[in-house]
């Protein structure tokens, strides 16, 4: 079975939506006690317009002083850009890995760049060749696509027409992101079943968001059908301001119990993350979403007497 | 493709842990519309001591007046009981179908009943056997299935010997339940193969908790297990008082708003649910832990344009 890996999102799809701008500082405590969890890939924040979006306008300095301070071996921090400037001022600050995307929903796509799905399509593809060609990692993620607060129902050839064009210009890791909580567990596994059958080569992340309520339950259904890697965020925290509706992401630390729970995945340290999440619902002064940090994890070892994970 | 039957449990296990005695009138009213919404099985209560659960006192009058009205074709009401006085007083009001189980946990057991659970287990088979052979509908449940806030663990050896005994004796509609929300959807699996691996006329139900954000995961699972029948509570109210740290039943109206996506069921009236939910909301004066009467459902017809039951 491959391992499963949890790409913590939070600092970024979390903060970003939020009024109250947490400071540089606060974030590095977050972030290094989420590396200490041993979760594998951090989104440190978003290259976008700091006047639009205060929330994400230490993103360069965050990463500047992450790469001057020891670095757990094997972690990588994940940067987010939506256009030309941003990845010039990724590489400026030394981004190893950057995630980039489009959306499945003309309406969504327009709001969020004023272009066509089409159009933005062409130009993600030719900032993620920019950036594997540099040597970066590269993750192309496919937004919207279970559904959209505007345009109701994505159709799955829209979602698997994107995630083609990708995979010709060899830009593999895609991200599935359901950024307005439509998607079932059904669905999930329709469209991870086709987007497989695309090619062996693609490498599915699955983004969920929680808002009716059937956050866990898709992430099971794309562990079911193969996913093993998924974009999570502590407390819950999180949602896209352009997209109607929007509630948190799936919870880092419900994600993670249930994986444990099943004996995939039992080597991140629960309490590390729970602890980000209850001095973010400090910072904000309002209960999060998420389930573990009020219940607390389920106490007994359960079926499984010993961690052991591959 | 079999039928998904929704048996609302909310009447009972919802309103047998809340401080507030809801009056008789306005369970009937709530009952009308539960059974107008199109659910298929309705709990209407349990036949315990009314100096001890006060909440359940008029389950007897409950059903006396559901006997007295007119009733939907098709619409079962059931009732749980827990020794032979129960049954006894199900018998002389009219139940049609009788409800009761034993834990596979012996603290949870001898906690609700006094008795082991091999003994309980001897009881509840000779109470079964009277009430089929009486020509009335029989479920019999394995409380703690998937663990217990008491005893941690519960091997899945111990579940199956309950079930093994109960179809030995042929009582084979039985059902699953996760007292304390300690199922993961991964276990949840593994227990829905072993127990159809003891029999085909096994007719399995799932009775989850959402006490740690599972309770949709584990519909999922058990759905795509096999299982097709599944015990739900309006509003997520519930839990039962002698399971440490129980939480509310998983949602019916999220659960049905899942399969209501995946067009598995889309005849049952969301809407009518959730009438009931928020009133009881106003009733309890708290929010209530589901999801889809706060938010909605999603509000485009998703993948598939027409409903198509079976």
């Amino acid at each position: 079975m491959a391992h499963i890996i949890i790409h913590e999102v939070g600092i970024r799809d979390g903060l970003q939506i939020e009024k109250d701008i947490v400071p540089t500082d606060r974030k590095l405590d977050w972030i290094a006690k989420l590396a200490a969890s041993g979760v594998d890939m951090i989104q440190v924040g978003s290259f976008v317009n700091p006047a639009k979006v205060p929330q994400m306008a230490d993103t360069d300095e965050l990463f500047r002083q992450l790469a001057a301070a020891p670095q757990r071996p094997g972690l990588i921090y994940t940067g987010l850009v939506l256009n030309e400037k941003g990845l010039e001022r990724g590489m400026a600050c030394g981004v190893e890995y950057f995630c980039m995307g489009v959306s499945a929903s003309e309406t969504h796509s327009r709001k969020n760049t004023g272009m066509t799905t089409a159009d933005a399509t062409d130009r993600i593809i030719a900032m993620g060749r920019q950036a594997a060609d540099a040597g970066k990692g590269v993750q192309v993620s496919v937004q919207s696509a279970f559904g959209c607060g505007f345009d109701g129902h994505i159709p799955l050839d829209r979602v698997l027409g994107i995630v083609r064009r990708y995979a010709d210009a060899g830009l593999t890791a895609v991200s599935l992101a359901d950024s307005s909580g439509h998607a079932d567990p059904d669905q999930v596994e329709e469209m991870v079943n086709a987007v497989q059958a695309i090619g062996a080569s693609i490498g599915i992340t699955c983004h969920f968001h929680n808002t009716f309520g059937m956050g866990l339950a898709n992430v099971y259904a794309s562990f079911r059908a193969g996913v093993r890697t998924f974009e999570t965020g502590f407390g819950g925290l999180g949602g896209c301001p352009f997209v109607a509706m929007a509630a948190g992401n799936v919870c880092t630390e419900d994600v993670i119990h249930m994986f444990h729970r099943a004996n995939l995945r039992r080597d991140i340290d629960l309490g590390a993350i729970v602890s980000v999440t209850k001095d973010a619902a400090a910072f904000f002064n309002k209960p999060l979403p998420g389930t573990i940090h009020r219940t607390g994890p389920i106490f007994h070892p359960g079926r499984f007497a010993a961690p052991t994970n591959d």
